[in-house]
């Protein structure tokens, strides 16, 4: 192993993995808020909620009221002023409705002059629901859904309509009060109004497009769900300002910042990543072995999530099996290394964030007996790494904003 | 259809196709190209050797002599003071190595005044052979390695031995005459020592190599044949200049230079693509995607060879699916458009050379009832570009440099 190019890699990767983290994103963001001059109020929705709210009262000091609504087992202790609530995920309970509504309660006859903080992360859609339908009837037709097809678009475009939170509908709940809402997103191009069902971003479905679709599946409503398709979802919230933060996009300006900072001329390829692991290392691969030795020290920067095909039984995840793919295209090129990592820290089911993979790789698997091509058919290759001292350790992170790969090409 | 874009694409793909044309590669790399004092003799080897002797006659006018050796029915008439000879491929024939035999008459006893300039082009390395070993013997030989599943590098090594013109073996037969050789590389990454099994070019491979892969596989040798495998190659060729071009290298920069002058900053991934087509064109899009509105006019070029991963019985190739493949990331995006092509102008068993796809692309295809991902799982690229506009269609360019593919971003 390229013992120079391992400790890059990991400088780059601890950098990019540290700027995602709730507590920096959180407090990056927070840095352009200006509190009103009323009531300043904390509301946390998601996985992260709690210590996206724990970093928020760490700059904001004490709120004057708040709740703090997350997944069952995430919550790590008090914290001064806010209520905190466990519910159901992915699909939202009892718990998940009553603290909704202990939210919508507390955001009810707020003024102009008061704000709200509202921190928003990952699974936030089952965590803030408030159906306005029986429970039961929204189950029944998301089922029709999903059995006639209908894609994410289509689904989103109906249950925004049948529900008092989701499509801009919380945001405006909170008006005449300023919403300042920070976003941890884990959906790749960060559209707003597909993270969690975008309680406060406008939607730009329409009523004629939710009929439609109604139409077009044969959908069967109750009179009650039929006059809410026709409910308009807010198409403007003027109260409303929005970041999002903790994104791959943020993951990969850090990494590619880190590069710059250890001498590397950095290339930002794409943020929107989504090819098979394998295909994408040789692709990555491909491009280091055309850049290696013309006397440019560059770093190629791809983030995304890339999708593993199963052929095997083995152990892996998309990061490793995307960096053991790159490893037949380096083979005996000095100067080159490719790493790639899931920012939560685990990649797959294994206890790796990713792999690593330089111009001796190769020679280390032949030693260890491993052909890539078996290796990979098997989906195995965590063993693979590990053998020749390729995984990438970090442990859980507590973030989950996707994966980011890096190249590295000393020139 | 985005006919700016298109306009744009047509034009980058003709003048890159243009500059890797034989005539082209020929006459620029002839322009280095100083006789000696002595006689010139032309010896031209390959599918293409007819067009390249043709371009160098133009460039050097009559030369003393020499001999072109191509494949069946790749003749187009007489070249003046040449020897023109058809010959069997990719087995060769008795025709090969008579024609092997009067080219190394030719170079016999010349002087250091004397050059042969050595025009070679894929397909070389069946059409330019003169075993040391009965024929029948040598392909027993192949078949045991093939057999024991050797791979290319101990394929060659082994037979290279077996060859008097093999592994830089004609170069040396053309000492003390300096040798200027021009090489059309069909062969990512250009290593001269492998295109049509470096006449030419110094072997790197090494008897102790030959021998260790006889053992290995326990192959079956006459006295005669493990003679052979003691006798080295030649390591160093002082009496040679070799220049490759028309390479996928030359393909790749001249698609760059002509972005550049259309006003797009061209961004050279790789020259050495080898992935899946259609994976190749997701990681492509998400890039273009990535970089669309951000204020600069862009052009990645990535060079190669991808792979078609067959699960259907469509027609289409691999620059086809390439293209294809990339259209649903760029749905709705303004500004950004893709292309694939191969050199030859016959991508897969189709009439086209390639496929285009832009932002509107999507929008065609749907009106015309054609999913992506069906048409990717029939291979049936070709129908669906053809029903879009999105189909390229140069005809066969005589010339076969590998692909060559290209996205846009307006900016």
């Amino acid at each position: 192993m390229n013992t120079q190019l391992r400790a890059d890699a990991d400088a780059i990767l601890t950098a990019s993995i540290q700027a995602v983290l709730p507590d920096q994103a959180v407090a990056r963001a927070l840095q352009t808020f200006v509190p009103g001059s009323g009531r300043t109020l904390l509301v946390a929705v998601g996985k992260a909620a709690w210590q996206m709210a724990h970093a928020a009262l760490a700059v904001l000091g004490r709120v004057d009221d708040g709740i703090v609504i997350t997944k069952y087992g995430h919550l790590r202790g008090e914290l001064p002023g806010l209520r905190c609530r466990e519910a159901g995920h992915p699909v939202p309970d009892a718990q998940s409705f009553a603290a909704t509504e202990e939210a919508l309660t507390l955001v009810r006859g707020l003024t102009e002059q008061d704000t709200v903080v509202f921190l928003l992360s990952g699974g936030g859609s089952a965590l803030l629901e408030k159906p306005l339908l029986p429970a039961e009837e929204l189950q029944d037709i998301t089922r029709q859904l999903l059995a006639c097809g209908a894609d994410i678009v289509q689904m989103n475009t109906v249950r925004k309509r049948l529900s008092a939170v989701k499509g801009g509908r919380f945001g405006l709940a909170c008006a005449p009060a300023k919403v300042f809402a920070v976003v941890l997103s884990d959906i790749l191009g960060d559209p707003p109004a597909m993270i969690a069902s975008g309680p406060v971003s406008p939607d730009p479905s329409t009523c004629t497009e939710a009929r439609a679709i109604a139409a077009q599946y044969g959908l069967r409503l109750s009179p009650t769900a039929r006059a809410l398709l026709d409910q308009e979802t807010p198409k403007a919230l003027d109260n409303v300002t929005l970041q999002i933060t903790g994104s791959v996009r943020t993951l990969c300006a850090a990494a590619a910042s880190q590069c710059q900072a250890l001498g590397y001329e950095p290339v930002l390829l794409t943020d929107r990543l989504c090819c098979q692991a394998r295909e994408a290392g040789s692709f990555l691969a491909s491009i280091l072995h055309s850049h290696a030795g013309q006397g440019r020290k560059l770093a190629f920067v791809a983030g995304g999530e890339t999708v593993v095909r199963l052929t095997g039984t083995g152990l892996g995840g998309r990061n490793q099996e995307l960096a053991l793919a790159a490893a037949p295209e380096l083979d005996g090129l000095p100067g080159v290394a490719l790493f790639s990592v899931g920012s939560d820290g685990t990649d797959g089911p294994t206890d790796a964030a990713g792999g690593y993979v330089d111009g001796e790789t190769m020679q280390a698997l032949r030693a260890a007996g491993l052909e890539v091509p078996t290796v990979l058919a098997q989906n195995d290759a965590y063993h693979a790494l590990q053998a020749v001292g390729g995984l990438v350790i970090t442990g859980p992170t507590g973030t989950n904003v996707n994966d980011v790969a890096v190249g590295l090409v000393q020139g």
